[in-house]
Formats: structure tokens, C-alpha cells, sequence
């Protein structure tokens, strides 16, 4: 099984639920498997009362946070995986079926405590983010955009018909069954996949796509290449490059550096 | 992917399911993963207006079919696997998680039209039954006597506190899902767990339970040992045999000899 540290290092965040029985059934079905860590992404805030009537989910829905980004509710997580339909194979990222992801997911909740950095902040732990969208339109693509990967429960195709997508309740019990089902399988499978420095995370990431927005705006960039200018394509941007930790606060310091002297009085570089 | 004829071959059983909006979830996880065989076990008729109305799975709840007992439900089958929760672990059957089962499970529905057998009937299909009891309960001992094998889901144990079962449709998600993450991991690892020999359906060991019952009655075996005239522990003890079918149709037709000839004007050996 896994540890009581690992089960609390995934989160399940849920992105525009607005279904009470649903955002229950994630609960009950996280609660079945031993997580614990529960974020809704929403808006406006969600009528909990009846969710958490939810039985034996109780403990889990009292802990849950809201969130109105999904930017903050994974600003801990080291890795982002989005959840999607079969048949919404979105080329921007890449695409594990739920068997594959499962030792991917379980190397990162087993990773140790991470090695400090070199640049003297502190040092977060491995934590994972399990990313469901709303039932209806599933996870849009800004939402995507702050993913590292995306993950899809085969399921069967009818000839000649789209296959809607399956019950959240039911789509997060498969994903956490996986998770747990053979966890042992999935860290020694895991091993041979885990990168060996240590991984930003979301947060560092998302720090470095905003400079890089502000550089390109400070910079007359944006001005001249406005078809460019769009904030999913810079996150995608960013994500792409596949940065450890050392390397995106070593970037973020960079930009800092280059945002400050473009803004130096008589800098005319955003006048372009 | 289970071909069109092996997900066929697949029935899910709900027994004493009465919560319509249970049985839609089951039907339609089902639907996701491409099985359409369901079988409701139930004293009384089900309202299954309102589980008809679940999304995109109406087209296995129109065909589904009513029992009014487990033995009809699972007559054509030849491996008939219950759930059961954790902590519920009986010694009168094997218990395989549900990983462990998986392969059971599939290499039962990838076995080819079994070959004819020797006593000149009908030969029947490889057919699995999974079998679901009510969420409050479970399957009763009645129940679980017609199952070959249990298995479970494994889910996280709080220290001093036992664990309710799943939520229904999550566990039928769960369950099935197993059955199509890997068949092909499934099948392999099946191969060498198959029996050279043709399975007996659950009709035949029925009838082989009900000959033994009438077989006792009529010897008197009932009225000298009446603790031990309980259904349920013969029909347990039938399936104990692990029987193949034409060892179990061999013994069909020596119990009939044996019930013929007890029968028999001026035979007294019912009277003791």
C-alpha cells in the first residue's frame, strides 16, 4: 500500500464541479482509497452543505480548500496531470492511458524529500495534482495549459460515435484505484522513469510564465506580435521546457534582472 | 481491447440493488467500458424508469433482464466471482484482490467456444458473472454460495474502524475498468492459470446442488442430520469439487439412477 505520507501528497483538484452529489462522490471515493487532500477550483463559491452530507466522505469534504485559479490550487504540486476524454487528443501534450500514468503518478508521490536547491529558497516535497475538469466541457484549455502531462481511462469507442465522458464520481474512483491497486509494480516501475533532479514546482513554473508575460510586454514584444501574446501559449510555453527546479529559479532570476532594466527610467525599450 | 464477443460474455449481477439511481450508475459504467449484459436479482420488480433515464447508458438498462433468484441470474455461467469488502474475508472461499482476479476474469471470457461435451448436450460458452450485493449488506451466505471466488477492492483501513463498502456504481466502475486497463498483461498471465478442461456452467452445478438436496431428503439423510440440510452448505459443497462439465454431468446422471431407484414403489429407505 501506499504510506499514509504518500496518500497525503496527491491532491484531487476538481474545476468547475458545481454538482454537490458529485463533488460527494469524489470525496467518498477518495476517502475509500485513503486521500485526503480535496481542492475545488470554482468561481463562485459551491454549496457544500449537501456534498458533505456525503457519507463516510465527511472528513474529506470538511478539509476541502476552494480555490478561484487553477494556478493557485496546484502552486504546491510538482506535478500537474489533466484528466480527458478518449477522442480529445489535444496535440500540445502528451497522452498516457491511466495504466501508464499509474507508475508515473506513484514515482512522484514516493520521491523523498527533495534535495535543496541551490538557490536558497525553500525546498517543497513532492506533491501531485490530479486535475478533473467540469463534467460537461471537461478541462478547457487554459486550464490544460497548466498541466505537465495529460492521462484517459480507455474506454470503449462505438463505431461512428463520440463516447461522452464517464461520471466524475466514477472517473476519480477509477484513477485512484489505479493508483493503489499494484503499488509496489508502480514504484519499481517508476524508478527507471524518475528524472534525478529535483522538479519545480507549479508555482516556480507559473512565477516564470508571468515574467515572461511582463518581459513581453515591457519589451514592445507583445505590441508587435500580438497573435503571440496569449497567456495559455506562454504557460505551454514554459511548461515545454522541461525545467528542474535549480533551472527555473536560475531563469526566474533572469528575467527579474531583465524586467527591472527595461523598466529603468529613460529606457525607452517599451516604447519600441 | 476485449473483443466485441468477450465483452459480451460478460454479465454484471446486482443483487437486492433497489436505489434506481444506483443501478444507472452501474449501467452506465458498464456502457463506458463497453459491456451491456446486466441482471437484477430482486423479490420484487424495480422501478427502472428513473435508472433509465442515465445518461448515455439506456441502451444496457433497456435490455436489462429481472431474476427473482441468484441461481436463474447465473444459470449460463461458468465462473461466477462475487465482491465482497475488505475485512469480510470468509473461509469458505478464495479471495483474490481485484488485480489478482483480473486475469481470472478475462482469461475465463477469451477462452474459445469450449469443445463438445461427451454426454450429448448443448455446449455452452465460456460466460463470467460478477456478482454485486446490496450496499447495506452484501451478498447474503446464500448468495455467496453460488460464487466460484470472491474478490475485493482494496481499500484504506483506518486503524479501529471497519471500512462500509464502496459506493455501487464506483465499485462496478472500479471492477470493470480492471477488466479492460490490460487485457492483453490480462490474457497472458491467464493462460498458464487456465483449465484444460471444459468449465461446468452454474446451471449445471445447480442441478447437481438440487439432486444432492432431493438425494438427502429422500434417503433420509435430511431427518437424521437435519444441521446438516442447509442449502447453502451443499451447494458450497458441490462447488468445492471444482468439478469440470462432464464430470459433473456424469454425476447428474448417477444422482437421477440413485434418486429413481429410492424412489421406486416398495423401496422404504425414505421412511428410515
Amino acid at each position: 500500500m501506499l504510506s499514509e505520507d504518500e496518500l497525503g501528497r496527491l491532491c484531487v483538484v476538481l474545476v468547475r464541479a458545481r454538482d454537490p452529489n458529485n463533488i460527494g462522490a469524489v470525496a467518498r471515493a477518495m476517502y475509500d482509497f485513503g486521500f485526503h487532500d480535496l481542492r475545488l477550483v470554482n468561481e463562485y463559491p459551491v454549496p457544500l452543505e449537501r456534498a458533505r452530507s456525503a457519507i463516510d466522505a465527511s472528513s474529506v469534504l470538511e478539509t476541502a480548500r476552494e480555490y478561484t485559479s487553477v494556478a493557485e490550487a496546484v502552486a504546491d504540486c510538482t506535478l500537474v496531470a489533466g484528466t480527458t476524454a478518449v477522442g480529445l487528443r489535444r496535440k500540445e501534450h502528451r497522452l498516457y492511458t491511466l495504466a501508464e500514468a499509474g507508475p508515473l503518478l506513484c514515482g512522484e508521490l514516493s520521491r523523498a524529500e527533495l534535495s535543496r536547491a541551490g538557490f536558497g529558497s525553500p525546498t517543497p516535497k513532492a506533491r501531485v495534482a490530479l486535475l478533473f475538469g467540469s463534467e460537461k466541457t471537461g478541462l478547457s484549455n487554459e486550464e490544460l495549459s497548466h498541466c505537465h502531462w495529460l492521462l484517459t481511462i480507455p474506454m470503449h469507442q462505438t463505431e461512428g460515435m463520440r463516447h461522452a465522458s464517464m461520471n466524475l464520481g466514477q472517473a476519480a474512483a477509477v484513477c485512484l484505484y489505479e493508483l493503489v491497486r499494484n503499488p509496489k509494480a508502480n514504484k519499481t516501475e517508476a524508478k527507471s522513469l524518475q528524472e534525478p533532479l529535483e522538479r519545480a514546482t507549479a508555482e516556480d513554473l507559473e512565477r516564470l510564465t508571468q515574467l515572461t508575460i511582463e518581459m513581453m510586454e515591457t519589451s514592445g514584444y507583445a505590441q508587435r506580435h500580438p497573435a503571440n501574446f496569449d497567456p495559455t501559449l506562454i504557460r505551454r510555453l514554459v511548461l515545454r521546457m522541461g525545467l528542474d527546479r535549480p533551472h527555473a529559479l536560475a531563469w526566474t532570476g533572469i528575467l527579474r534582472q531583465v524586467l527591472w532594466k527595461l523598466r529603468e527610467p529613460g529606457n525607452n525599450a517599451q516604447d519600441g
